[in-house]
């Protein structure tokens, strides 16, 4: 008895843990501009896919800048590692039957390449384009003032490169359609990817 | 529109996600020596709540050494950051709607103090207990040994410390109790609670 308890570990599998939520986990990275609307359209599909019965977490700087990577900042280095605890975050998401949402510049096609790999078919891309003049005079958090002040350095597209994805399994214009309209398209794609269940859409 | 796509940022909340799931999201966290059954202890108990339709998810060296963790060693402050970051991930999963365990020696209780800390009502720690006597005849991978021939430095109950719980909200005896006897005694725990319905157990 007491002494059989070590090699009995039986871990219950993904696909277990998929069926009992009655869904398919997969992450949706959205990546783009500071102000190009990735955790606003990420925050407008989860509600969406919440109301279909679709059960997702969203990680983004709101809990993870402030938890997790709290001790990390934003030279290349810790943008890097910034980037791969999310990655293993969302592996384990995934892992756990959830959809997870990540909402971060991840500026680095470099890096955006680990959490590909690391992911493999889980990964979907979801580039969030809006030009920079227009996220510039959006600026909801007053960071572009500061950066064109110099009072923030290496600021992604001031100083520091963003470097657009090549080949993201998405592109959501957010300066050419509204929010509704740009979450429907995510949710458009999960559905042609047989991700969700066509009959779930209303 | 699309100007508008910035200052509309809807979280769901933690209590939407719940009522989503069905459930009520918790941490519990499984503590106690190399070989006292932790891991095997929490999958029983997951196994089981997963039966009962209740979604979990379990983080452990598994996937959490393998993965999150690969950068951290064993020396008193990485154990310390392995806390920490394992307490931040678990905080996203509960706020997720999962209920999380964790299986991880966890040998400090000042770590466990500020996982509790973080953590707050949704914080409970099971003390998977074992004599060292039995979990060094156990040895399921072969650790003690290596550590008592000095292969292994600072290995906890040998040459690092274990610092017990001093109120521990469950104390699991896998020296006296088999494994799924001691699981039926997490989920007791958790229906007495209100955490899980009663009814759910058979």
């Amino acid at each position: 008895m007491a002494e059989h308890i070590y090699p009995h570990k039986h871990r219950v599998a993904r696909e277990t843990k998929e069926k009992l939520l009655g869904q398919k986990s997969r992450v949706l990275w959205f990546t783009g501009l500071s102000g190009s609307g990735k955790s606003t359209v990420a925050n407008a599909t989860e509600y969406a896919l919440n109301n279909m019965g679709v059960k997702t977490y969203i990680l983004d700087g709101d809990n993870i800048r402030a938890g997790l990577n709290k001790d990390l900042g934003f030279s290349p280095e810790d943008r890097k590692e910034n980037i791969r605890r999310i990655t293993e975050v969302s592996k384990l998401f995934v892992d756990s039957g959830i959809l997870a949402l990540t909402a971060f510049i991840s500026p680095y096609r470099e890096d955006r390449d680990v959490a590909r790999e690391i992911l493999g078919k889980d990964f979907i891309e979801v580039f969030v384009k809006a030009d920079l003049s227009v996220c510039e005079a959006r600026d909801p958090k007053g960071l572009y003032k500061k950066a064109r002040a110099g009072e923030i350095k290496g600021f992604t597209g001031i100083d520091a490169p963003y470097e657009e994805p090549t080949k993201p399994e998405l592109v959501i214009e957010t300066d050419r359609f509204g929010i509704n309209e740009c979450a429907d398209q995510v949710i458009s794609y999960l559905a042609e990817q047989n991700i969700i269940d066509k009959k779930l859409i209303i």
